[in-house]
Parts: C-alpha cells; structure tokens; sequence
C-alpha cells in the first residue's frame, strides 16, 4: 500500500502518518519526492483497512498494490484449475457447449430441446426452474417440478445437468438435481448465497453480474474460494453500456484479463450477453477465438413460443451450424470440442 | 405495441402479422408508409410476449408504447403517495433525514451516533446489522446482535429506525426491530425477496442498482405493489460509469424523471453515491435543489474507525452543519426539515 | 414517426396535433389504444424536425421509425461495398491488415518496421504523422516531414499508405502522400473535416469514437456519403465503459450489427482498441471470427522507445504471429489474408 | 511514479529496473514488500515516458502519483481563477448566466431572444452560428452572418456575446465578434484549435466531452494554460452512460471535483446535460447547489420552431422563472446572480 501525502504536507504531518503504521504492526517507508512525499506500507495489505489511512490529515491517496483477492488468483495458483462436470473437463483442452433452454417450460420441451443439443454434440444441458424476471407479471418458473424434467432428461439422455439457484434457502434442494449449480449475474454479489455454495461439493457457473469489474468479478470467486469450493467456472454474460444495438455489451476481453490474473477457466453467454438470436453465433466464434474456455448458448424448438428469452434464443437447427462452426475454429486453437 | 416491418415485406407478409395479432385476441392496425409499413396492436399489450411477434418474417423491429410497470406509474395515481415511517412523512412538504452508520458496530457506538444525529435535527435512524461486503475477509455485520443494539437506541432515543435486509429467510427476524426495511442496490431485482417484502406492512426503502435503468427501478417497485405493499420510498445511490473521481456517478437527473413518471418519493444517498465524505455536502444541497424527498447519509463517531464505509462517513459535527445548509435550502424550495 | 398522446389528451388535442401533421404535407393516421392514442405519420420523416411535434401539447413521446442515415443503410444498396486501398480490396473476400507504429518518427524506425511488416504478409502500412495527444508536453508528431518518409517508404517498399488528417486545412497536403486517409476517433463528428473529405477521391477509414452510438458512427459515414465520397471502411477502437483492465472496451458486438445495418466494410483495432500489447493476439482473432474485414495494429521495432502508444504495440515478431494465426482462421471462415 | 515488481522478479530483475531509472537521470528507491517488490521513482515523472519502464520485464505495474496537468492544478496555483468576460466576474461571488438559442436563426430571433434573456436578468448571450450537427441533413448554423447578428445585437442591448468555433481557421474571424470563444464538447481534444485558442486573449467556454475523465478535461485546459491563455471557464454538459431518460447524464459530482483539484471556474450546461426542457430548472437549481459558478442555458423565443435543440430550450417566461429561483437559491448559498 502506498500513501500519498499532499504538498503542504510538512515533517510533523509525515511523522504521525509514519507512527500510526508502525502502531498497526506494519512498517513504513518514506520517499520524497520533487513534489509529493510517499510512504510504502510494507505488510499484508489485505489487512489494513484503507480508511484508517486515507483519513488521516494531509493523506491525499491510498494506492494498493495488492489485488484483493488471494485463492482466486494465479499469484497463488499458477496452473489452470480444471473442473469436472458430469465428466465434461472445462478449463483444458475441450471446449465445453452448455445448451439449452431459458426456463424448463414441460416435459415435452425439455426432452426435445436435450434430444437436439445432444444430436448436435452438446454434453452439458442448460435450464432454468427459478426465473428473475424483470417484471413481477410474467412467467417465474416451474420451480421443483422443472428440477425433475431436468433429472427425468439426465437419465434418458445422459446430459450433465446446469441449472440456477437464487437463493440460499433453495441450495439444498436443488444440489441434488443438479450436476453444475448457476449463479446468475443479479446474485453475484449474494454474499449469503455465495457462503452457502461454498460449503456443498458442486460445481459452480459464476455469472458476472451486468455492471462488475474483474475486481468485484474474482471477490465474488474469492467467498466461494474461501469457503472451501474450488469447483468454479466463469461466465461473461455482457456488461451493461451505452450501447443500444445489444442488449448488454458482451465484453470478450475479459477473456485474456482472466486468462492472465486468475487460474479460473471462463466461458462466455453470447445469448444473454446480445440478446440477440442472430448475433449467437458470430458471438460465440469471437469468443472461442478470444481463447474462452466454454460456451453457454439458449436453444429452444419454438423461440417465439418460448416463456422467456425467444428472442435470444437458437433453433435447434441454428444450434447444430454453431457447433459446427466451433468445430471448426477449435482445429485452429489447438482444442477441441 | 408498433410492429416495424422491414423493407422487403410483401403483402403477403403483412397479412400473416395481422392474422397472428387477431388470433392473440388484439386488434390490429396497418398504415403504410413511404418506405416501411408499420402495424399498431390495439390492446393491453403488457399481456403479449413481444418475442411472439419480433421473431415472425419480416418483422424489423417491435415497440413497446406503454411502460412495463402500471401500479407504479404516475397515470395510475396521479397524486404523491406519502410513506409513513415512524411518524416521518416522506413525500409530502417535508424533507425526512435519515443518518447513522454504515454498520451497527458497538453499543457505544450506535447510541453515540443516534444522539448526534438526533441533537443535529435527524427523526430517523439508519444502521446495518447485516453487509453485503465485496470482500469475504471483511466485517459482515453483527447481526441479530446489530438488530436488537438499534431496536435499545430508539427506545431511548425515539428515532426511527431504517435497515437492511439481505435475504427472505431474514424478513421475518428484520421487521421486529426495523420501522423501515431497506433493499440495498444488489438486492433491488432480488425478485424472492420483494415478494415477501411485498406480504408485510413496513415501509421499504428500496435502492436503485448501480446499473438499473429507471424502467427496472421502478418494476422492482411493480413488485412490492403487485403484492401488496405500497409503502415504498425509492433511493438514488449512484450508478457506473467510466467516471474515477466519485466511486459512483450520483445521478441526480433521476429525480426529475421518477416525479415525472412514478407518484413514489425518491430520496438521495450522497455518501454510496459519491463514495466521498467531502463530497457529501454539496451533493446532499444539489439532491434538495433538484426536488429529491430526502436524504440517506452516514455518519460515524470516528469515520478513520469505522468498520466499514469510512471514506464516505460524515463526523457528527460535519452532519450538524449539513443540517444547518439543508434547512436554509428547504426554506427557499417550499419544504421543511 | 409515431406520436404517443398522453392519457389525458382530448379528442380536440388530438385533432390538433393531426390538422398539424397535414400542414406540414405529411399524411397522419390516428389509431386509439387502450391506454394511449397514437398518431402515424406518413412520408419521409427524415424531413421533420421531431421538436415541431415533441412540443406539442399533450405529445408524450415521438418515436422515429427510419433511421436517420440513408445512404450507408443496406436497405439503400443491400450489396457490400469494397474499397480498393492500393490495391487491396476492403470489404469482399480478403482479410487487410493495416500494420504499422502509431507516429513516424524517424527514417530508420518507418523503414525498419515496413520491412518486417511486409515480411509478415501486410500489404498496407500505418504511421501518424499528426498526432492527437491528451498531453500538450508530449510529442505531437513530424507532420509534412513524416508524410514524405511514408511516400518514401511506399516507393521502397510497395506498401500502400494509410495515415491520419486531424484538421481539414490539412487535407490537400496529406490527400497527396496517402493512398488511405483516417479519420481518428476524436474527429469522427468533426463535421468541417468530414465534409472536406468528402470532395476527394481517396478511400478514408472512418474511426468509431469512445462513445458513438452506432447511428452516429453511420452517420458521419453519411456525411461523406451525402458529399459524395463511398469509399469507406468503418473502424471499431474501443468505447468507453466502466471497465478498467483494458484502456477502452474492445466492442466486437459492433461488426454483426454493422453488417445488418450497412453496406460498409468494417475492420478492427484492437491496439487502440484494448491499449495492452499481451491483449493484441486474442482480440484481432476474435474481431476476425466475429466476422470483421481487416485489422488495424500497431507495430514498433522496439515498443519501450516508441515515442507513442508504447504500451499497445506489437514487436515484429510478436506480430508475425499474429499474421500466422490470422491466415489459419481465415482458412476457416472462408477468407484470406 | 511507481513501479510494481512482479511476484516472480529477481533481484537481478529490480536491478535491471533500477540502473534503467539512474540512466534516465531519475532516482530510484527500492522497497521490499511482503509479495512484491516496489520501486520508487524520483523526480519529475511528467519526463518520463511511461512505455519505457512498463514494458521492462517483471514490471507488472506502473502506477503515477502526480496527475498529469500541472498549469491547471490547485496545487500549481491555490487562489481560484477569476475569468472576465465583457464586464461579467466568473469565478468569484457572483453566479454568471449565459442565455440564448442554441443556433442565431435570424435577426428578429436573435433580437428577440436577447431582449428577453436581458430581461429576466441575464447579462451574456449565447448563439451558435457553426453548428456541429449529427446528421449532414440539417441546418448547419448561419456562419459568419449568424456573428455578423450577434454582434449588432450586442450593440443594441449591451450582452456580452458568447459563441463556438469549431475550426482553427475560423478562430481568427470569430474572435472579432466574440467576448467569449465556447470550445464545444466534441472538440474538447481538437489540439489544433486549442493550440490557436491559447495564442489569443479572448476568455474560453471549454466544455467537457461526452465520454472524457476529470484528467483529460484538464488536460484540455492545460493546453490552453501551457499556450499562454489562462481565461478558461469549464463547462460540465453531461456525459454518456447507460441511462435513457435524459439524452445525456449531467454529472454534477465533478463541481466539488473541479473545485478541489483546480483554480479554474466551473459552470454548467442543462439544456446539453439532460437534453428536456422539462429537466432544466430543477438541474439548474442542483449545479447551483453544488457550487457551479454558473449556468448555459438554452432560450428560445418558440422552441416548437428551433432550427436546431428545441426540444431542451426553455420559452422566455420559463426563463424568467428559472432566473427568480436561481436568485433566490444563490442567496442562500451565499452568492449572487
């Protein structure tokens, strides 16, 4: 950490500065410079809180120089982490295609949807029973009974199972349906959701939440991290920007920025993070290309029918080109799908 | 609801629009224009998917022409609503002031900090038992501990008393103790915990997210009111943008929009919304000048002490002259503190 | 145009709005809703000023239904356009890679890097010889002197010549050294310069600003278009959001959306684009899976002395790379390099 | 300045660093941490070339510590900066309104409309003859007529004249005309013509851009400062975010910025800012509250009719009551108007 003094800041100013660190078990280090004097705060950061510094008279700045987070980082874990869902491994080679609908609507049409993604070479299938919708007048989710169709489709078409939890209270129940739990990008930051997952043994899909930066992204990481589950994958699902052509901003640079600082493996949501069915798949390619570790893709049979999220979402048909295409492009990466 | 269609539709094409819009049980209405034809749906179009009609041939665009929300809206009830808390009427000619802590920390602290704001002119009292922090190794709150600390100080103080709930399972616990329920920002489309908060009777302050646009805003409101609660103060508390000098962009222009637009009081946090003590005052005056109903303000004995939020802490002699600079501005804007 | 009456218009407030809509020659057509009376209006919008009717009394909303650009539009001319930049076709099969330092700064540095760039398979050269700095105390470029080391470089080398013009006095002294003239970012609404280059005959490359909305970027392209000048190739650098862990973010959402809406090539630069040389790779192949005509990529012998954009260029070897793995992705999307 | 070591660097690596710093004449200071190593630079950092040091291997970081404006910093020069324009003291006690149309029209509007703004109590006029419009379509301002009306109407009511330029070539006709030069806000980084700008002796109306920092803002105004013109009044007039309620966000948090960090006077612009009429007093009366040290605000004498902005020009009596409330707000506030 490094503080800031201000210009009038005088010998006597920096001297109480100084005291005040030793006091809290760190140790100081003075420079002057033309302008400014500084002082280094030599110590684990992490256990300073910022404001018992950056209150004191004539601080101007605080500057950390330590990330706030430690387990989520590749400082502290160098290799990639790579996690096992149902057997699909998302963080090495492969490519890994989680597909499927918004919401679990009935029996017919998450069997349908699994039977296509399947034929098309997905292994991971997606759907929702909890809905956050926007508005409280529309359709909320079939709750348990859509958990059941989701493990019914297991069983008949051996697909890994990816659904969302939104709240703590619902942890338990869910967990025993699913093969990989989703936390979606309003709960990112659901500190008592967050401490709840840590403690189960199931992989996690951690979406980014619209307006988080990397920082606040890896924290999020950080509580799961901490709380004893390493089972994590990434999930950029679009920031939110100026910009009125997408839904959201899908924001493929935080692929490298993850890349470098974490050894988390990331995968990306073009069907949230556009908003825009015909949009998927130059997305999707762009995001494999960026180095993503995984997609996530909405396909329904009938996307002006479906519940929630038509707009944004794939035909089966459309969905088999993708995965075709990704083929493809995985050649050129050196991966595989 | 206008349905655009695009250059190259045909008769033909139009006719299945206006089929599709009748079988829906809507009336439609074409009128063809000197490059596209467009087609209105006459009804209540809050009832149709708008994926239904956006992913049929040749369809460009769809419009939406009335908002999503309705119990919210000013066209629903013209007239202010005017919310109760503890005797202080928000929404009507006075100016409701609601300091404290960021977190209820101690005793002492908490009682210390309520007669402060209580000689400074304050009826009301805010303080966290529960915070959601970016950090797993930061301060989480004292609890229920927290709760029973603030229900003590307004026996003695007779302030009321305004704070957070985090989560559904905590509603029934917080509203004992609280004369206010707050949403925070990361909750405000934490859709299982408005609808509870919608069943009980206490008056909600519910903060805007960082990124919501004020349609979401207010169809977070739409929640509550749908059902039932419609005690409801909304809070303007920064939103992100690319600026670095505030740790939010306190977005003053939403005031003018929510009285346009809602009949729901709206009161300023200058201390989230700025992230910085010294920008309180002046942001706090320009809320009031701007017509804002209220102000949420920190104030901590020792802000460099605080376990939490500091930085943005006003001290007790900072909030007296708030107060002080709030009264004489009420004064020319028609209203009282 | 659509007009949306508020809830309180009057049948007589309506018939005003619509006497006025036929003094302007335009063709109205009322059609009640449930909630709202709108008001179509038929013929070129594009000649309304929205105020005229925004300001009438009781019009609560106007809403546009063309866009407001014409001649970039695809509904204008459906095929793509290609630019011819010495020889280079922009915009049909052909991936271009505009490789290049960000300034001229002297014989030896222009010499050495269209070599290597050359040696790498780029066949346009870039280099500034005006540059628009945020620091009045850093270099500001050679000007006439570094267009002629780019002439010279061409007759050396055979590389087309694409370089920025910052002031429209300035066009016809750089119109004689270049084969393609940028517009930079800042200058994409300067409107004097704009029209200016409209009345020449070479290629302009029309750089998206930090905060463009896509029908803005489309419309400065209009103004060329309007003046008469179609040889446009658009350029997405990087908006201006929230996030931190690029300089600008990288909007790769822009090229689907670009192809949609317009017959204009679109090439990417993702060194201005993301501002970190180690983000350089990952993103120009993803701009190239998303679809996009060409890259724009700062090349420098020796970064750390680069007088300019240090930090965001590539060294030729890195950008050999580059190249190779650019060539195996076109393979896959039906391109070329 | 400060260079972060990474975790992996040697000692032989922070030599490297180390004996780089001594040659460019700066002097280094070491600094072991717990995880990293950081590296003190000393002397003035504005010298060196960021580049040079971040791409040094094992460099993960380069943080500065002075800000790059140095002519518009406080520190540079603590006594607020007092602009006068024909006669009017911006800076200081009193509040300056600067009213008019957002383009001079013709002579009866611009007649008209400066009676009216005089009136209410305005002593200086605005009016556009360059008009920087986002579509080449529409009217592009009266040119050097438009100055021609300004200046007789200066005569005949005695208002100082303020007015854009939006050309270095025009700098020289328009400041014949002009008591103020306005730089507008998509030319806040046009060096050329702040270059031109800072060689004359007329005061500058510099507004900041749509997406631009609280640093490059200054930086403008620094190269004005660093040309030899120190009459500089800000002009806050709302940047771009997500928001769509207002057509920008006026981001009143940068006045107490403005006012911490530099000498130079600060005004605000909400007709630009919120781009509604409707929005103008209660913003006007906010930047007032906020400590602006004055007001653009767009009149026009029928907005329904405007050439150009109509939609967020006040009427002449709207105006008057803005005046009124402004009077009565800068009275509190311990100014006048």
């Amino acid at each position: 950490m490094i503080l800031v003094m201000d210009k009038s800041a005088t010998e006597a100013d920096v001297k109480k500065v100084v005291s005040l660190i030793e006091e809290l078990g760190f140790q100081p280090h003075v420079s002057k410079g033309s302008e400014r004097t500084i002082i280094g705060v030599i110590g684990d950061e992490r256990k300073i809180k910022r404001d018992q510094l950056s209150l004191l008279p004539h601080v101007e700045n605080v500057i950390p120089i330590l990330r706030p987070y430690k387990l989520a980082s590749r400082d502290f874990k160098p290799e990639n982490t790579i996690v096992d869902v149902a057997g699909v491994k998302i963080g090495g080679k492969e490519i890994a295609v989680i597909a499927g609908p918004c919401s679990v609507e009935s029996e017919e049409q998450i069997f349908q949807t699994a039977h296509a993604v399947k034929a098309a070479g997905a292994k991971l299938l997606r759907g929702g029973a909890f809905k956050p919708r926007t508005s409280p007048y529309t359709f909320q989710g079939m709750e348990e009974e859509g958990l059941k169709l989701l493990a019914k489709t297991r069983e008949m078409t051996g697909l890994g199972i990816v659904t969302e939890v939104m709240d703590a209270a619902d942890v338990d129940m869910v967990k025993d349906y699913a093969d990989m739990i989703q936390v979606g990008a309003r709960n990112m930051q659901n500190t008592k959701l967050l401490k709840r997952l840590a403690q189960i043994k199931k992989p996690i899909l951690l979406k980014r939440n619209f307006s988080a930066t990397l920082s606040e992204f890896l924290m999020s990481a950080e509580y799961l991290l901490a709380g004893g589950n390493n089972q994590i994958v990434l999930c950029e699902r679009g920031i939110r920007t100026f910009v009125d052509y997408t839904r959201n901003t899908l924001d493929l640079n935080i692929i490298p920025a993850v890349k470098q600082l974490s050894h988390l493996p990331i995968i990306v949501d073009p069907s949230h993070g556009t908003g825009r069915y015909d949009f998927v798949l130059p997305m999707s390619r762009a995001a494999i290309a960026a180095g993503a570790d995984g997609l996530l893709i909405e396909v329904h049979p009938d996307p002006a029918q479906a519940f929630s999220d038509g707009e944004q979402s794939l035909t089966p048909s459309a969905f088999q080109i993708l995965m075709r295409e990704i083929k493809a492009l995985a050649g050129v990466m050196g991966r595989e799908v």
